[in-house]
């Protein structure tokens, strides 16, 4: 089935303890649409950029079946970029620069080729923007899921709410969710959070794995343990990429898939650090994933227990 | 099967955002022997209070089937006293006071009615005095596990080394497990930490759950997410006693057991961390106990994925 991702496609140069990048293809769209790339056939991209933006970065994303006709291309304007440090600890990092560029008054502009979508991913974006795209589709998607950052937590809160009341998941991080919610307790944070309005409520933790809440059930999924961890950028968008290839493929929206969904969106993270920026993401195929998914199977799995 | 515990027995006083307490039992071997009492009838404690200590107390243990032969009761000493603040995020504390007492010279002696053990657990204690415990039992027990904390990693690092030598498994948490690899990536610490010569390795990572490893093999438990988080004091402990408790009961020693220890050493924490200090932990039965690991069970049960 058809997937449309909304977010920033961009430049990134990223530091970490393991080397640097130049200017290097980055944004939540980017790497959303790669991660959905190998699930589904039918995705679409609705974005800008300026026109210091490569060609040969457009065509990695069609190299991958991904329709680029809502990525607009401003003439005259830059590219959003992004520059960050990463410590040895990579739950840290220190941005060193922010340039929203094109970003800064965009108006998404969904093309009419794109009205058939039947799964939306609003990628991290300022929240009036993500309300335009699901404004923009005359009928509504099967599933609308959102992610968000705590920037727009703290600066648009009334936007942001508005969006969150629009969609069927939220995507947020354990610090992100304590801070929207006033709770400590992850629980606790997300009873108060499906409040809100979605059905669906994710928690990602990094490298400690993700939670899934839906009225009263809950479900966990850890992050492979891996050897080396070159570069977290793109890591949570990578997850929400494979979350929404796989329901994208397999086309059932409910608890049971989104787990499967959560497991593959984990897989797809684990090959996003590995390696520095997209490096990883754009050179899999479906062994390679599947083999993945098998490991968390094995990570986790337990025999029952005896009982007396 | 018959279980060994050398830790500590002491008073603990524990201030955390919910509240405070004066002074209580404590210990690393109370927790631990309270935790494995649910699942083994044959408990034995080797540890050391003072006079201070109330009789009441060592009737708690005694209540729960723990032998106390190997409790020494010193006249003219003072018990083991701990005191510490815990804030919001309760994986941060603060010490207030550490009175070694009767510990700061402890010499432990193992009655001769314990050499039949076939369990060891070695709490958080000095090395020299988790040695001492292994050099005393005549025949070694089918499997010795030894707990430690970040204090001997700094300042006693030889004996440390030495007492891990002599152990089938060790638990410690992640940090920890950091500090004496010099890895940051907790798969490549397992590696360099099983050269020092046991053949299991557990990483604590508290409400992140727990890894196993031993050879290429790798396991991960989850932390149950719980609504609320009173006091995580011995939730460490906790964890080790349901680890071994369950190991003593079904006499199995291999990967696959550890698997199944580990849940219950997790379910026995979750349960720890719910109530002050041992409040919550002297209060269960089996049908509570196995509830809860069933929990564990649904919590990241997900279904095989299709693969095409």
């Amino acid at each position: 089935m058809s997937l449309l991702v909304a977010g920033t496609v961009a430049f990134d140069a990223i530091e970490t303890p393991f080397g640097k990048t130049d200017r290097i293809i980055g944004g939540a769209a980017t790497y959303i649409s790669l991660a959905a790339s190998y699930f589904t056939s039918s995705s679409r991209i609705v974005s800008a950029v300026g026109e210091d933006f490569p060609p040969e970065y457009v065509g990695l994303l069609k190299d991958h079946g991904i329709d680029t006709e809502g990525l607009e291309i401003k003439k005259g304007e830059k590219s959003f970029f992004w520059s960050g440090k990463y410590e040895v600890d990579m739950n840290y990092r220190e941005t060193l620069a922010t340039e929203l560029n094109v970003i800064e008054n965009y108006h998404p502009v969904v093309p009419d080729s794109y009205q058939d979508s039947e799964f939306l991913m609003l990628g991290n974006l300022l929240p009036d923007v993500q309300i335009a795209v699901i404004e923009q589709l005359v009928s509504r998607p099967r599933l609308i899921v959102l992610d968000t950052m705590n920037y727009w937590i703290e600066n648009t809160p009334a936007s942001l709410k508005k969006a969150i009341s629009m969609v069927d998941v939220l995507t947020i991080n354990d610090s992100e969710a304590r801070q929207l919610s006033g709770e400590y307790s992850l629980p606790r944070a997300a009873k108060k959070i499906l409040t809100l309005g979605p059905e669906y409520l994710i928690i990602k933790k990094g490298e400690n794995g993700a939670l899934l809440f839906s009225g009263n059930k809950m479900f966990f999924a850890p992050a492979l343990p891996l050897e080396d961890v070159f570069d977290p950028t793109g890591a949570g968008d990578s997850f929400a990429g494979g979350f929404m290839g796989y329901l994208a493929k397999i086309g059932e929206v409910n608890f049971e898939s989104m787990k499967n969904a959560i497991v593959t969106g984990a897989a797809m993270a684990s090959f996003c650090v590995e390696k520095f920026g997209t490096e990883n993401l754009v050179n899999l195929d479906k062994t390679i994933i599947y083999n993945r998914i098998r490991q968390f199977s094995e990570l986790i799995r337990f025999s029952d227990m005896e009982i007396k």
